[in-house]
């Protein structure tokens, strides 16, 4: 398709789709002329990530990072996923120190695999630290709960990953990273209305059919 | 305790504890003579949960919402919790239309209670629509899975909360929800970077003791 048909398709201004072709973070097209150029479904999935990633409010820089990173193969596929996953918010200063003591306490507590080098160790810390600085503490209960649902959600994440090509894969998890952590924190925050809904009561919500909350207990055994 | 006191306990400096005072975040002391007032805990408390919030990028009005709420209770704490937990970020414009379908149509999927005038329902509005933008669509394996582990987090993040007194509960139940997001999105990117060390293999990690994730496969039954 022609380039002013691929900004129709993603639905985005033909400046923008431009703006992002000089800028990098759109691949050229095939040369069919001088002057013009074809472009296909990369081309459609490369908008879907770079709009993505700018809705988000990762910066240019940031957003070309991630770009490179999948134009541009390692040779280790995990080594590449840590640099494109450690490209998106949130960016956190190296104040708690190199060695990051909460976060590998916990890590060594759920008996996980990590490189202290990927940025989610620095994340975790960061997290931690200011729990701390709040006075609150995360104990060994929260930690367990935490991390067994945790890990069955990130089962899931990686089971549903696409694995087409690599291209595709490394795509589809720094999208996945990027946009299934807000579903994530607001299916949270909705939970505990839900749940506080019937514990403290309220007024005058709108139900939903049956409530199969009693049955999740058992989960918890 | 003096303020200077208070300011030393919390770590703080002085001048930021008496910008908080002045700014009304922090609630006066009990006058002990025309130039002096004494602190307590509840300063102390205080003050912990207006710097967190600080850390977390709240702008100082929106911890004055939330420090307002607290200090001024509501008939309903269902509702009083409603808006304190809407005084935290994401700030989400209303571009997704007032009727929020996608966030609807997973809440009724899930069979939860829900306030469509609560920030979090617009927040997840936002994060689905953002997803379709990129071409993604979350379908009901992953809404069902995410439902039920977000659900148990929920369920234990209620039973830990503290019932002391009201004021304790809305306080811990906004840290807890402003702190504990970026320990679970965290939790969730390292939790893939061990799934994916061992899916596609990786160099030199350091291993940290027995790997308990084979047991994990249970709970997806």
């Amino acid at each position: 398709m022609r380039i002013s048909e691929l900004a129709e398709r993603c639905g985005m201004p033909l400046p923008t789709v431009k703006y992002y072709l000089r800028e990098g973070l759109l691949m050229p097209g095939v040369a069919t002329s001088a002057t013009s150029a074809t472009y296909d479904d990369r081309h459609v999935r490369r908008l879907g990530l770079v709009r993505a990633l700018a809705a988000q409010g990762l910066p240019l820089e940031k957003i070309k990072t991630v770009v490179e990173l999948v134009d541009n193969p390692r040779d280790d596929l995990f080594v590449e996923l840590g640099h494109a996953i450690a490209a998106l918010p949130p960016y956190v200063e190296g104040s708690t120190g190199p060695d990051y003591p909460r976060a590998r306490r916990l890590l060594e507590h759920l008996g996980q695999i990590y490189d202290p080098r990927f940025a989610a160790v620095a994340q975790l810390e960061h997290a931690l630290a200011a729990l701390e600085t709040a006075g609150l503490r995360m104990g060994h209960r929260r930690i367990d709960a935490y991390g067994r649902h945790v890990r069955a959600i990130a089962e899931l994440d990686l089971e549903l990953l696409p694995t087409d090509s690599r291209e595709i894969t490394v795509e589809a998890a720094v999208l996945g990273t990027a946009l299934y952590e807000p579903v994530l924190t607001a299916m949270r925050r909705l939970a505990h209305q839900h749940l506080a809904a019937r514990m403290f009561g309220s007024g005058d919500l709108p139900t939903t059919g049956d409530d199969p909350a009693p049955n999740d207990h058992q989960e918890q055994q």
